[in-house]
């Protein structure tokens, strides 16, 4: 059901978690709920195919951005297609194995249109018939740190820096909080415009301190976050995630959040009904303490960890209709 | 001038030659001269940047097919960007060096499509909306083989084989003939269909012997040539190419081309006009004996030795025209 008005969304993340999201708006921008979408990609990777291209020619970590283009990809046969080619992942045994396919296509862009990520992301997102606009949140590489406490299972207390975001991702220690090296990367101008711009600012699911809580330490992306009259609905991951945030609830979830980003102004937190196991009074508590209000919602596949993009959806849509 | 009833045309080459011929006949496709265009591309390179996927994938060499595939875009800016982001060869430091953007993205689409040559190239021909169809003339892999005099500079008589593409092109020696390996490739079916069913077919020009004549030297293909209605036109060089037809004129280029195919049914040769030095008289002749026609136009770009798309046209059209 399309609103009198459509709305613009600009969805924050990375790797799978923004995929799902991204997935979900598109369905909203086919039924014209949502007629401006676009996506800010964290790019702090410094793993796999993106490291290496990170490594040969200095520039930003293209596999995020590849994947949050293929999840804009419409659902036709130009679009399946084109998803496919650009997740595709060479299978030789050579100098290619590994690399993606959109990754060499995304860096082959940028070398050639001078180093203009802005556009190079555009071109691509044209080749695909892209349903909304891919974004970096930042124009300069940097790496991601984190306070580690017990990296080292023999020193359970000690505290460690750990930098990397394949290495924060995986570290065996409780991770207590993250930074971006260097502190103060330029954020990409068109997508501080578009949060700006935004009625509706989706942050999470995904990699909670590795892809979500970075966009809240790019200054000037932080400060339109916070300044934003598009209101601003995070959702919570369905479950822990080994590594990165082991033992951690929905409730310690949203903590390390605020922990990131006192002066966010959230309206509405969503989480999956099944990820809930009963902690759902003290939750509520937390969220309502921040003003905002607790959506909880089936979004799950279920028996999966994973949001199911109908479910995330329709979630979206009662979200936004109630508002 | 459009016909009446507007005519297929299949080119058949290899390189900057084959390019150059398609860039000609996508401007006799703007204006409905031809209406179906399709290029035939060799497919024996083994080096650079296709030598090496050759090498870790097993696959075509996909650079001239790439490079068929840019001639054949649209002189708009969807065209023109994609030709150029396919051209594109990667200037890094590292494993991607001297790679080329578009050879990447073919061999991922043959990865991914199961080997199916033709459909990964028909996608890539949707993606650049190439005015043709690109081909290759064989659906398995192959080296060239050459015959060559004095190749070894202190033994001037001796008769060595060369092999490989690279090879061939710059040998020292005299090349007295070309063969493949393996004999009798595969012709790509639906190179043998275009060739069988078009008004008229393109040969040359480009690297005689390790671009033009291998077509003449895969079976399928040579029977398709041999018994097509359409109309042969031989466009020749504009001088020799070092290393592989030192020394060469005209009439040579013709007479090693009928060295390789003495069955071979020609309407036209097409020869520029500043290429000749004066030995009109005796190409007429060679020409006459073939009970083809010599076509002496100005068809190179003015003091360069490559055609000129525009003039190469033009002479194309004339031929089309008085046929």
């Amino acid at each position: 059901m399309a609103r009198e008005t459509a709305q613009a969304a600009v969805a924050l993340g990375g790797g799978h978690g923004l995929a799902a999201t991204l997935s979900a708006l598109r369905r909203l921008n086919d039924d014209l709920t949502i007629d401006d979408l676009t996506a800010v990609v964290t790019v702090a990777d410094n793993g796999g195919s993106s490291g290496r291209l990170r490594g040969e020619f200095g520039v930003l970590p293209p596999g995020d951005l590849r994947m949050a283009l293929a999840a804009l990809c419409g659902d036709d046969e130009w679009g399946r297609t084109w998803a496919e080619v650009v997740q595709h992942r060479f299978a030789g045994q050579g100098e290619l194995n590994g690399h993606v396919v959109g990754n060499l296509l995304i860096v082959g862009l940028w070398e050639l249109m001078g180093g203009d990520h802005v556009r190079g992301l555009d071109w691509v997102g044209r080749l695909l018939g892209a349903h909304g606009r891919v974004l970096p949140m930042a124009t300069t590489p940097m790496d991601i740190t984190a306070r580690v406490r017990g990296a080292d299972p023999s020193d359970p207390g000690a505290l460690t820096v750990v930098r990397g975001q394949v290495e924060v991702a995986t570290t065996a220690g409780q991770i207590e909080s993250v930074a971006l090296v260097p502190e103060d990367p330029q954020a990409c101008a068109e997508a501080v415009e578009a949060v700006l711009a935004a009625e509706w600012v989706v942050l999470g699911p995904g990699s909670w301190f590795s892809s979500v809580i970075p966009h809240l330490m790019v200054p000037g992306l932080r400060r339109a976050l916070a300044e934003t009259p598009g209101r601003l609905v995070v959702v919570l991951n369905l479950e822990a995630q080994a590594g990165e945030t082991t033992g951690f609830g929905p409730e310690e979830h949203l903590a390390a959040l605020f922990e990131h980003a006192p002066d966010l102004n959230v309206h509405a937190v969503l989480v999956d009904a099944g990820s809930l196991a009963g902690e759902r009074e003290a939750l509520e508590k937390a969220v309502a303490d921040r003003g905002a209000r607790l959506v909880v919602e089936d979004i799950a596949v279920r028996g999966e960890p994973r949001h199911d993009p109908d479910r995330l959806a329709a979630a979206f849509r009662r979200i936004v209709d109630g508002a």
